[in-house]
């Protein structure tokens, strides 16, 4: 099952504190949301799962976290500062402003009127000025990364000096991006501000076509150890017609959000183009893609191929995915509304257990009661220090509202205290209750079990 | 001991890729750094390290992860817009700028010229516009945002609403915040873009001076438990005739960076001026500090108080400290030079073990034995799975350049898999040697007690 409705998904989210629109008390600042208390640890989560796979569980990519304000010459060589844009048209009617291609049927999504302008072109790229200048002034002038990528390829030389990898080996970033979407839309998928997961994986020319298959695998298969299921996974390859001038493959990941079919990740096969663009003497340098000529950079973007004694360009393979449509994508496979035998209902969000906002929460059956409740905080503390994640305390004094409280935030697993754990020469003394989110089954286990019995249930998968 | 210079970090801290110069292959972005790939490790884990103490161990903490772009309402409201300035001075000679406080002896530090121009404010907010808008337009200016606190502020009734929290309880957040600084310097010390770690403590008014006291008191040893020497460590308070208007009080936590004894983290008393500026109906409220009226707020930023069913407008305690400091701190106190028994000398970083940005490199004592390299991969790879953060594999054939280049990164452990592991029928089959990176000592353990070990040795302080 998932979410029926992208309504579904973004009540729960503001009830019970995943995410909330950006600047929400002041009418909300469109296209940027807040993540909640649960919000962030979902994210903090999947954010993790990725760079574990990614950076630690590899020998051959290293991280990178480069700023969000980038040097204007990056943009320029990049392409962005021409051509990074939507094409954008306006209503002459009510005066709004659509993306073209966001215009169904030729109307105006506001007021209905036909009298649109032609399409013409719109920068997506965020401007600031830095530095202290009073007035417009173009040598200020600074961008907001539109994508983490750029900051992995300007630091392609600090890498290979301080660590001499070789090739094949890649650079992993996340961090937040910003484009100045002309319509945002579908609650955190379509923003202007989010946060990037990007692997830019340099190869050897001739070898890029396996690693770009490689990483289409490696990613999709990523996904569905995150809980996404296959049947709402597909893999588009574009139309070579339709490629950007230095793409030469690219494979859209699309997931089935609530309203539809659409990317959560790409992997492009970028070629040389990257470092080739922001290189300094690229005369020498045999570049394969078409670029610029680069006056100001001042390093050389390649690698020494030792068998030939040759400066080489690496080609690169791009896997870049959204983490907030990751999220969203995560979310809507959780969430389930199931009738119980009783007949009331339940909806609970069956997340994989490494990505739970909450791992543990740990209930005293009764809160009126001094023991209970002290064995009960001991009993957190002592599961806090596994380093499992989150574990929380809850004493609402109703055990089965705490459960559905659980049950709707994804806390795999319910731990209560009961008087039994306290009764002296009883065969349950020091033994709890673990309650299972999906199956709602208990046993009862001895605490001393706990933490391997934890570690085994919250290991990475 | 700790590092003589800044000179001595920077130096590292490029050559072993903790952090480079933002934008460099363009000449620098002035105060942007990025961190390389041992830099995004060491920040990860100081990072966590906070979210770990102040979120998970405690009970009365929720995190958040609001926005950068911030509607231009929340910084009418909070007075950025208006108050958050510096004063700047230009030379007349030179046409270069400063801050005024920075101007030695009231000469430009550029060409040395007295001849400066009256000191004027300069707004150190970053300004950019949002949504598809072609010129200036007043309605779309939106700022980056200069803090992360006033993200939490304004969603304290999203927060309140989801959770129910009861008072006292905080709100923590970590985030890029942005300040046009007018000269930024000393390394990662004074920068334009950097990552704050901020609570904002939520109190009933009375009880404010008790909390005031108690978050001093624990972000201070908070510090010295991520290895801050106590005699680096200075509280200035600052004195009341110089606080901000809304402020009642405001310790200034002081560490002995390579230029000067300045601020790391700052805990202030900011009374109820925050929720009582940004909330409706500000007069039913009873609110204590001077505020503004508030003519656009959606939301009443108050608790109700159970016992008297009165509304009031908590107090906030501050703890808000630099991400990007707290680096700069942890390497400096970290960096030791050594003269070794034979003469020679070592640099070590002597991290605590859970800020180390590699935990444990496995090293197969030589790298043509097909048999060595495969049990030290495989090592490599248990390890990694205990989830203690991230481990290495080197095979650089020589034990001795392992050990140097281990120690200048802060690896606490280095294990080495020699001939004795494999060995059929020899007492030290599965067993290996670990050695310590501060000691150099040597002993050898057997593998099946390695988990435990590690374990133990890499939690959280």
């Amino acid at each position: 099952m998932a979410a029926q409705s992208m309504d579904q998904l973004v009540s729960l989210c503001k009830r019970r504190g995943f995410v909330f629109l950006g600047s929400e008390i002041y009418g909300g600042l469109q296209g940027t949301y807040d993540y909640g208390p649960l919000g962030v640890e979902l994210k903090n989560n999947l954010r993790q799962a990725w760079w574990r796979s990614n950076v630690y569980e590899r020998d051959d990519v290293e991280g990178l976290d480069a700023s969000i304000l980038g040097h204007q010459l990056i943009y320029k060589y990049s392409g962005h500062a021409n051509t990074f844009s939507d094409l954008m048209v306006d209503c002459r009617q009510c005066k709004s402003r659509w993306r073209a291609d966001h215009v169904v049927g030729g109307k105006c999504e506001r007021c209905g009127s036909k009298d649109l302008t032609e399409p013409r072109p719109f920068n997506m790229m965020f401007k600031t000025q830095i530095g202290p200048v009073v007035t417009d002034d173009e040598s200020s002038l600074s961008y907001l990364r539109p994508e983490t990528a750029q900051g992995i390829f300007v630091n392609f030389k600090n890498v290979c000096d301080s660590l001499s990898p070789q090739l094949p080996f890649g650079i992993a970033q996340v961090g937040k991006a910003f484009r100045n979407e002309i319509t945002p839309r579908n609650f955190i998928f379509r923003v202007r501000e989010f946060e990037q997961m990007e692997i830019e994986f340099f190869v050897e020319p001739g070898k890029d076509g396996f690693w770009f298959d490689y990483w289409v695998n490696e990613r999709v298969s990523w996904w569905v150890k995150q809980g996404l299921s296959k049947e709402n996974l597909k893999c588009f390859e574009q139309p070579k017609n339709e490629l950007a001038h230095y793409s030469k493959a690219t494979v859209d990941i699309l997931y089935k959000f609530p309203h539809g079919f659409e990317e959560l990740e790409g992997v492009a096969n970028r070629t040389d183009f990257d470092l080739g663009s922001h290189s300094k003497a690229q005369k020498e340098l045999n570049i394969q893609a078409k670029v610029v000529e680069n006056k100001d950079s001042l390093a050389k973007l390649a690698v020494l191929k030792l068998q030939t004694n040759e400066w080489i360009v690496p080609f690169v393979i791009e896997p870049s995915a959204g983490l907030d449509r990751g999220i969203l994508a995560i979310l809507n496979e959780a969430y389930h509304e199931e009738t119980l035998e009783n007949g009331s209902k339940r909806i609970v969000l069956k997340f994989k257990p490494h990505l739970a906002p909450i791992k543990v929460a740990v209930i005293p059956l009764a809160r009126n009661n001094e023991e209970l409740m002290s064995k009960a905080k001991q009993l957190r503390k002592d599961i806090q220090k596994l380093g499992i994640g989150r574990i929380v305390f809850e004493a609402t004094g109703n055990i089965g509202k705490s459960y559905r409280r659980n049950d709707e935030v994804g806390t795999p697993i319910c731990i209560t205290v009961d008087f039994d754990t306290l009764t002296e020469g009883s065969d349950l003394k020091d033994t709890v209750t673990i309650r299972d989110r999906d199956t709602m089954k208990q046993i009862r286990m001895p605490i001393a079990k706990l933490a391997d019995y934890l570690r085994e249930y919250f290991a990475s998968p």
